[in-house]
């Protein structure tokens, strides 16, 4: 059995007792009952998915993969497709914004080469796990093999192992790849059925006139392709990114380890449709830190029915939400663990 | 002159030189333009607030006020009036929200009996600045004198001053008083304009018949009183309470000093609203950490022109959304100073 069949068998739902336990525990805490909203709420999942009453978040990482891609030459992007490798650059060196907001809540961040097209100098902190030299022009063809699609889905899923043989409490998923929201758009329409229109948005800040040439794009690359919407790797593999796969893999990986996984903007987002394609479950693994200013963000959290914790117009991805939802999280878990209870507070209740 | 009428004189326009030269910088970091939104926003503010163009805030401090209120008499809350006092021990000993949340963003508590109804014994943790055993009962008269109101607003600029002489570079605001919505919704009555219905809650949480008896408690408040808007101290002495007018002095006072103050739920609203009453030009150094699920609050908002940075759905109080504001604002201002320019890491722009 190949590893990508094998974590599918072993996600399991989320531990009801742990979460009941953690419910009744958020009821005994000196507040009003209910009165930290979302964040009791947060906490009780997070129980549910470490299956722990009183779970601690203090093992943090996020992945941050990067990738290149064959439509770029299609003039989707503002910037030019150099900018993958030179922003892999920035992270090694620490200067991206990634750096700065894992290095403040305190979460290691593994930059990944998963398709970047030029070769990158082996560095300490940069893990390789290029299947190619960026993926093909989906308008002209598939953006992958079938075969490149599994690769790059367990490719995450090894990530994933062995950051848990580290010790991992809680992951972040987090994106670079030049032209990579005209996949995630293609796959936001194929999965949750919307328009392309309606799923397409300016990416890192293109006008009008290119806009309207994204969405045409899009369509020319699903209208080649016919990416069918029930096999989540086909549509991966015909208009996915190595990125976007490679997240998912991280995805599917943390929730067959019950460690919960802070998704960040519109890539991640793509990457958690083929991830909850694969595996349904995984629905419950995942926790959505924003909603991106990309508009088709908003129809994928609406489809995986997701509510995001915050909205400060994001749209940087590289995984800066997921740094700040995992901030939230690890709060929420705070909240439950270590504040003290009525009886402890000698504090009258209601 | 009294230190109010001097400090109201102190407070000046933002640094609008600090305010360009952070948003210029924001324009040469390794992203794209704007793309981490309301991030960039709030480095800008909070140059602008410190008048420099490289802010840190390292230094942070959140008030947690304490006091009683003479309305509680009424049943206008869930809870009996001795949780203040039982909630201040608990701050005191570490178990409460604000404990929890402070201590995990690395911000000092300070916690301030301004009114509470029984002698607190003394303690390193705690601040005595009590005016009164509670507020007089706001339906038989005024909630305190006209000179009282003016104390409560001085003791919150005095534990301002040692807080900076301490070293400050952020300071968030919270609140703890059994009843204290009661008065927060008749103030923001009176400055809004808005119907008392409109801008009363459920507070600590309750019901259907409690919240009607609420609301004609704080209308009879109001025709006995007939508080006048345009006075802002007329206002706080007639149907406030000593923590609210408490921390309208932390809000002058920071104002003042050029420090950030992040606001928290709907009591912090309320005296918000009393300080920019007194000097409309604090606005500009509030910061609006979440829109609470008391309904008045976003009334207060609006009315102030202030956009929260999230919702939670708390409504705790103590200053736990000022917490979670407060690591907002740091991680804006982190992104400001540490990130690289396009420059620094050799990134093509577009």
């Amino acid at each position: 059995m190949r590893p990508l069949e094998q974590v599918i068998q072993e996600i399991k739902p989320l531990d009801e007792g742990a979460m009941a336990a953690a419910r009744a525990r958020q009821d005994t805490l000196t507040k009003p009952l209910g009165s930290l909203g979302r964040l009791e709420e947060l906490s009780v999942k997070v129980a549910g998915i470490k299956g722990e009453p009183m779970p601690r978040l203090s093992r943090k990482a996020i992945v941050t993969m990067a990738s290149d891609h064959g439509v770029a030459v299609e003039g989707v992007s503002a910037y030019p497709q150099e900018v993958t490798a030179q922003m892999v650059q920035n992270f090694l060196r620490g200067g991206a914004g990634i750096n700065v907001l894992a290095t403040y809540v305190g979460a290691r961040v593994i930059v990944v080469d998963i398709g970047v097209t030029c070769t990158l100098e082996a560095h300490p902190a940069l893990v390789s796990k290029k299947i190619a030299y960026g993926t093909q022009n989906m308008t002209q063809g598939p953006a992958m093999t079938r075969e490149q699609a599994i690769t790059s889905i367990e490719a995450g899923l090894e990530i994933v192992e062995k950051e848990v043989d580290k010790g991992l409490d809680i992951i972040g998923s987090g994106d670079m790849g030049i032209g990579n929201t005209t996949p995630s758009s293609a796959i936001a329409a194929v999965i949750t059925g919307e328009s392309v229109a309606r799923v397409t948005g300016r990416g890192t800040g293109i006008d009008d006139r290119q806009l309207a040439h994204k969405v045409k794009v899009i369509e020319r690359a699903l209208s080649v392709n016919q990416p069918n919407p029930n096999d989540p790797i086909d549509v991966l593999s015909k208009v996915g990114g190595f990125e976007i796969g490679g997240l998912s893999g991280v995805i599917l990986g943390a929730a067959a380890r019950r460690v919960p996984i802070v998704i960040d903007g519109f890539i991640s987002g793509a990457a958690a449709l083929i991830a909850t394609g694969l595996s349904p479950m995984v629905r419950d693994y995942l926790i959505a830190s924003h909603v991106s200013v990309e508009i088709g963000h908003r129809a994928i959290l609406d489809y995986l029915g997701l509510r995001p914790l915050f909205d400060l117009e994001l749209r940087l991805g590289e995984g800066t939400g997921a740094a700040l939802g995992i901030f939230l999280a690890e709060a929420a878990a705070r909240v439950l663990t270590d504040m003290a209870t009525f009886s402890e507070a000698g504090v009258s209740q209601a």
